[in-house]
């Protein structure tokens, strides 16, 4: 089986990305080429600031990487616009940011890399360079591939998981959502029969795809308490979820639900469940994390390529001492190859 | 130390309460007096037909408990209104049911009991009898003690703790809701600073009270995902809930917060907190069923007595079958003797 080759792009300079990225080099990854997105001369700094003795390789997209090895870090080069000391937002570096997603995106369109795994970029630096509107990596991938929809899942790489019994491994939790960040007077109004038949859809689709799960059986949440509790604390159940999830179970989809979220996450119905779909943000990403506690990863689905991310933020406090956690980079990573080596078309 | 005596109300007679209370005096509970509240005829056959042997002991408010041990049942009397097959509601019982509250009520203010446990009820039943209004044990044991909140909160008996290492016991998640059982529309309306501050004040009072905590420590999430992300995701964290925490750190409070409830349910976050308040249903209890695997129980502060619960329903299917897990009942029991005990009221 060919190593997946995966871009990983070094983030927010200023922040915990590029010292992970180094990190995560010097420690080695098994089964992958790991290319970085970024500034060559940034990674240097932050390696050598760290004491790690990391071998930064720039290269052309076209290039061949290098023989992999633990403390070898290949890297598509993409210039900082000014200079980026730990924990100081420059405006000027938000355009790199984006660069190094863009170069990202074309490596693996043009086949070069097998997926991309994103460290955290700062959303406020960007709306404060003049990309009005721009609200995450999510959406600026979605536009940058030219889809229409996206999906985002995260999923855990700890082995927790449901019995009747309790909590044993392997196996991983995986949370999609069907709205995702809306303050939550919004959710309600947000959540139609369209929207979930397009979310249900990608997330079908992608599961075979690119986590090898013929027919993949999906959990589906209630949007109110108790799942509505028929009809007794909201409707949307019964007007909304319910016709849409008959529509596509005629298609075909394994789907149980609406189920009420307090029930949906323990072992009895977790129990054979691919993936639960969650309403809204705070429904299922709490139960996700709480199960990760702390290595869960980030996957937009509905794209053309793999595409994973850490779950956590920018972290400038902590950027450059050296004590940011690389786990749910790794787990990142792991998920990227993962799906990347699943993938029929990725692997001819 | 004494051992406190507890009233166990059996619940909805068709459902799964009165085998899960005879299942529990067979097995016996250690450190407590249990005193069923229920028919006892019902009780006896409930326990033939599970083939348990347990004897059933009926006594008057103020007769002397017979002397503890597993099979022995002592039984504060009410009357069937009907007779009671399992799975099969009969409207003539909901005044059963809700007498065996009003006995549990008396006697736990009589001095008689410590606290009352509750198993499930069932509510469509008691509203179809006419008690228009009716919505659940909570609000019933509010009035019938007249006081004017309470707070509904969950907690595990789990050996799960948060650490910076992951999840190791012992100890218990704890989480209280700012609204209970409400459709998601109507919540962001239902966050009031006044409501915040009569919540937590019940909260803080009750776990020193409780849980032998001195000065507990809260953590407070957001309403919005992100606690609002500043404003972007929704202002109810500037508007409402900070205003709200930050009058109570006044009066001497320990609040973490507002945070994102997807970062406060991780170990960094967790440690060192004794309770959570969740906002709204389904962003608290999906991750503390989860963290309890089902065997959770419900405690309701703010009354002048001891109350847990069972956190699951009447499980009409089941009943009768002997199939129904006392697990969340034992759960319950365990943490009703264990608030009680610790009550320096009820230990004179």
């Amino acid at each position: 089986m060919p190593r997946p080759v995966l871009a990983l792009t070094s983030g927010e300079p200023a922040g915990i990305g590029p010292e992970l990225t180094v990190m995560l080099a010097a420690e080695g990854v098994a089964g992958v080429d790991l290319v970085a997105v970024g500034d060559p001369d940034l990674l240097a700094e932050r390696a050598e600031r760290l004491g790690l003795a990391v071998e930064i390789v720039p290269l052309a997209l076209d290039e061949p990487l290098p023989a992999p090895r633990p403390g070898r870090l290949p890297v598509w080069p993409v210039a900082l616009r000014a200079p980026a000391p730990p924990g100081l937002l420059q405006v000027a570096n938000a355009d790199y940011v984006l660069e190094t997603l863009d170069v990202a995106v074309r490596a693996c369109l043009a086949g070069r890399a097998a997926g991309m795994v994103t460290a955290p970029l700062h959303k406020g630096v960007i709306l404060e360079a003049g990309h009005a509107g721009f609200t995450g990596h999510t959406e600026y991938l979605r536009d940058a591939c030219g889809v229409e929809e996206v999906v985002m899942m995260l999923a855990t790489d700890r082995p927790l998981h449901a019995t009747r019994e309790g909590w044993r491994g392997p196996g991983a939790l995986r949370v999609a959502l069907a709205t995702t960040h809306l303050p939550l007077r919004e959710v309600a109004d947000a959540i139609s029969a369209e929207g979930l038949l397009r979310v249900l859809r990608i997330l079908d689709a992608d599961l075979q795809r690119w986590f090898g799960l013929l027919a993949p059986r999906i959990a589906v949440c209630g949007l109110n308490p108790h799942a509505g509790e028929g009809g007794h604390l909201g409707r949307e159940e019964l007007e909304v979820i319910e016709p849409a999830l008959a529509a596509l179970r005629a298609e075909g989809l394994r789907l149980d639900g609406p189920l009420p979220a307090d029930t949906l996450f323990t072992p009895r119905h977790l129990e054979g469940v691919d993936a639960v779909l969650a309403m809204y943000h705070d429904q299922g990403l709490p139960v996700l994390k709480y199960a990760g506690f702390g290595s869960a990863a980030n996957i937009t689905l509905g794209l053309p390529l793999v595409r994973t991310s850490v779950d956590h933020g920018t972290a400038l406090d902590l950027a450059g001492s050296g004590r940011a956690d690389p786990g749910s980079l790794r787990v990142a990573v792991a998920l990227a190859a993962e799906m990347a080596g699943r993938d029929p078309i990725k692997q001819r």
